[in-house]
């Protein structure tokens, strides 16, 4: 930490200020300039609050060298964090650490016929994990909230046919006993930073899909990651969802240089999320294949039977023959990518 | 609700569509021209989901005439809402309609001397209602995170000291019966679509902060209120608390224009929170006194007697003299405003 | 500046690195801790290219402490600029240092009778400067584009009935000759940082109005300044009308915390612009209030006594009305500003 | 183009308001309903001005359906423009329509043995064309602005040497004809809507290479495509460069959503730029695959010798050894897209 001194502070105020400083616990190295003096923080400085020395009359900026998330960092951590997990059709599931994991599935739970029918079509095409949403976030409180329970029920009975884990969104954490037999716990975009449910699920044992906020930077993400490994959780899988942009062209914009900046700064799993970034069926393919180029460790993406008739976001659903074809484009990437699909 | 076709569909199939539709309670009218076909919805078509429909294969676009909110909207309620409560000390603390209510107080609550202390000062300069955090959600895990239930209690003590009524967050819906003697609870901007906290909040009978998220449209902010309305609780108070760019001068932009547009869409009282958009106390008069100037209800600003020592965020409080001397400009604006400060 | 080196660097390689900064004309301070190497830069670093230094392999990040700006920062011109016009009419028309300048008259200047009488009525009402567009910035090619050299002959006559001094665009180097008798050339949003035409503009002896461009930093308006004034012509009026956003509900957001930001770091004059921010007749007035009791310099105003018939952007047009009543508002403002109008 | 007028018009004014619409040309469709009257307008509505519509005191809001760009539009020019050059060397060098074209090279012309070494070393390795820049846009106007007229001939000398067409950016129209020889004339992302500009190049005979503004839409970057295009010149490579967001990781975002859009809406070749976009060279390759796997037509790339004595940009450049195991990648990818590389 870097912390650039107003101009004319007498010497004994710097003084001062250092001893304050060290009583934090940092070392501080001062370097006086005939027009600028600086004073560099050396130990633990992410217990120092930036925010806070910024409003210390001495100070004119505070500049953070090292980044404030430790458990997420791949400095701490230099190898590869690999999700496993091992289905009920034997299988072994597995996300990050050259392994590409492919979640696919409706965006709600509808009917038993219509989640087990999916969740063949994507397995036989090559999807490793299904997913599927019952309590749905949505922004009018009069469209379909999910069929709640009932739907976590048909979830998992989808999962029990066909041996897939399944994958799906909390978003309330007295929900939290309903998610037994679920596999992965999501994280909404829009709860990203709801640190309450953040805290309960670092004492999950469940991994977690913690997918970016719309307007959350890398950092934000990674702190949010932190808050669950804080708890003792330290398995989390990434995701890029898309973020806000003045363009209204696509719903957000599939922000893909998230996924080289999160794999140098973590060593998480990052996949990527194309139906939600662009909610535009026809655009999925594409940003698919460019996510992987791009180094994602896998994908969620939306599968519907009948999209015109899905009871929330049918624009973005591809279809299961859609899907089983871009599957194979994925595999191709896979190979280029040196990665196992 | 307007639904352009897509080119040569088929006069049946036109026909059926209607059908599909009119069975979802509206009354269709068909405009057929030589290049493009349109479909008028009339009626109640706040229930339909557009988004659904835009999956339709005969559908080129869907667009939304009417506002999908109805009790926030200001045409099914066109006078403005003020939020009245009966202060402890007897005064008839008001916000909206004509009134201007002014929040005053420090980020954090630290000490029982600290409180009671700022609660005089701000309540001496002419604020309304105190504020002051005791559960602070805060990016990094390792940040304070305000004293908690201790932090509630000291609040309460300054209450009963000045008579102010408070203002406070709340982050959990476990907290909720720790909030008995608040007045007015906050919902930050980070939780503006935690839709199970805003329901849970619907079931309350006090008064509502409702922040707008720092990424969140307009339109978006007016649908966080529907679902407390909807729940029954109509106390809200909306809260432009700035939005992120990609200028990194101010922590976010106090936007500003949306105070009138909140004004115009609906009914409910809007203030403003020129501490937590700028992150610069420097900034701060400035920016309050033009949000009143552009027609805010009221103000939420962040007081501290000590910044520099402020457990967060002291990099954005203003001292209480700052903040007496803004009181005296804010009350030249008042009355050219016509409002009663 | 302050560099910042990479962990594990030789002795020797920083001593080599020093001296080559050292040859660029600046005086190094090394600063060796346990964990983060940093070296501060002292002297004229506004002429270090800071992100060809980045690129060093020796260096982990480069932290700019000084502005980049030399003749706009008020640090080296620390009392305000004001921009002084003899009007043909004899009064002194004046922006900055304690005066309003309110500019207001049509998008477009459409007929003589038209822009003749606007003028008059926006001179009545208390407008300083006369606008009127000759040479328009469309998004489409087949939009009205201006009537051009016409145009510009029918605002001078404007200007001769009405002894006001006019603010004209201009969009091509080309054109300059024309401008021979306008008082204040304008550098549109979309040529901000258009440099052929910044440099021209500083060989001119005429003030110039310099517009925000709408995706452009504080800083990047600040360089852009200093663009025209390197050439010699310090005799600037910047103006913030608006950046985009997420949000559609306005056409832009007026980013009103641009005003006091500008002010502090600059010495020249700062205006605002509602109508080309919001695009919404409606909400200009409360954002003209808003503007200057954020600390404005002035206000440029688009008026128009028919403004559906308008050529262009009609929309976001006042009647002279409107503007009169608003007026009256802005004097009120002025006093507790402590500013003329 | 849609039209919603607004609630209790009197039919008198409705029939008047349809026949002032019939008058520019257009049929118009009355569908009035219960609560929502809208008129469907037919015809060439591109030359119908919507802003200025929407003051009209009838009108509500109005929705354009059809895109307002024409020879811009896939609509009317179905296959994929392709952009054939015949080099110096007698390759015929393709970008679109299934052809890939590699742009790499400088960021600025420096040397003539810099700038020929760089020209065979990314021939060598499969670029198609060079690029370097002899005039630049730079922030600062103490930045180094490039060689110039010096910086032009070395890059054209570098063509005769190695038979690669060369691209370049163009900055002011009076340097038009230094450019004589070059191959493809760029226009930066700042001058997107310099209209001056795209204006004199529809009139040039040589290919354009379009970068995107960094807040500009999809819909903004085809029109100032049409611009040139309505003066005559069709020979246009659209490129993204990255946008603007709150994100300070990178640069810009690069808008990889924009690649598939841009290919649907428009018959024009699209390429993107990770160098400028990301700013980052260990990410340029990882994003360089994206574009490609997302249908990009071809890539333009900063390539340097010695990135960090690189005189502008040298933080994004990535060195020639990169570029040779990157164009390795890229050829994989081609396979799989069914591109010719």
């Amino acid at each position: 930490m870097i912390i650039a001194i107003k101009r004319g502070v007498a010497e004994s105020e710097l003084e001062d200020f250092s001893r304050f400083l060290e009583g934090q616990g940092v070392k501080v190295h001062l370097s006086r300039g005939v027009s600028q003096t600086v004073l560099g923080l050396v130990g633990d400085t992410a217990a120092i609050d930036g925010e806070a020395l910024s409003a210390h009359h001495l100070v004119e900026k505070v500049i953070r060298v090292q980044e404030p998330y430790k458990r997420a960092n791949r400095i701490f951590h230099p190898d590869d964090t690999r999700i496993e997990l091992k289905a009920p059709d034997g299988v072994l599931r597995r996300v990050g650490g050259g392994c590409l994991g492919i979640i696919a599935g409706p965006c709600s739970v509808e009917t038993r016929e219509q989640i087990i029918a999916l969740a063949r079509a994507v397995k036989e095409a090559g999807a490793g994990f299904l997913r599927g949403g019952a309590f749905k976030p949505r922004t009018s409180p009069y469209s379909f909230q999910g069929l709640g329970p009932a739907g976590l029920d048909l979830l998992l009975e989808a999962k029990k046919e066909t041996g897939l884990p399944v994958v799906t969104e909390l978003m309330d954490i007295h929900h939290l006993e309903l998610f037994e037999d679920v596999d992965i716990i999501q994280v909404g975009a829009r709860n990203m930073q709801n640190f309450s449910l953040l805290k309960e699920l670092g004492r999950c044992k469940k991994p977690i899909l913690l997918k970016r906020g719309y307007a959350s930077t890398i950092t934000e993400l990674l702190m949010a990651a932190e808050y669950v490994m804080a708890g003792g959780n330290s398995r989390i899988i990434l995701c890029e969802r898309g973020i806000r942009s003045f363009d209204p062209y696509t719903r957000n914009i599939l922000d893909l240089s998230a996924i080289p900046a999160l794999k140098r700064q973590s060593h998480l799993p990052v996949i990527a999320d194309p139906s939600h970034a662009t909610g535009l069926a026809w655009m999925v393919p594409s940003m698919a294949k460019a996510a992987i180029a791009a180094g994602a460790d896998g994908l969620i993406i939306e599968v519907h039977n009948n999209p015109e008739a899905a009871l929330c976001d049918g624009e973005q659903s591809i279809t299961p023959d859609t899907f089983a074809s871009l599957m194979g484009a994925l595999r191709g990437l896979a190979d280029i990518e040196g990665k196992v699909l």
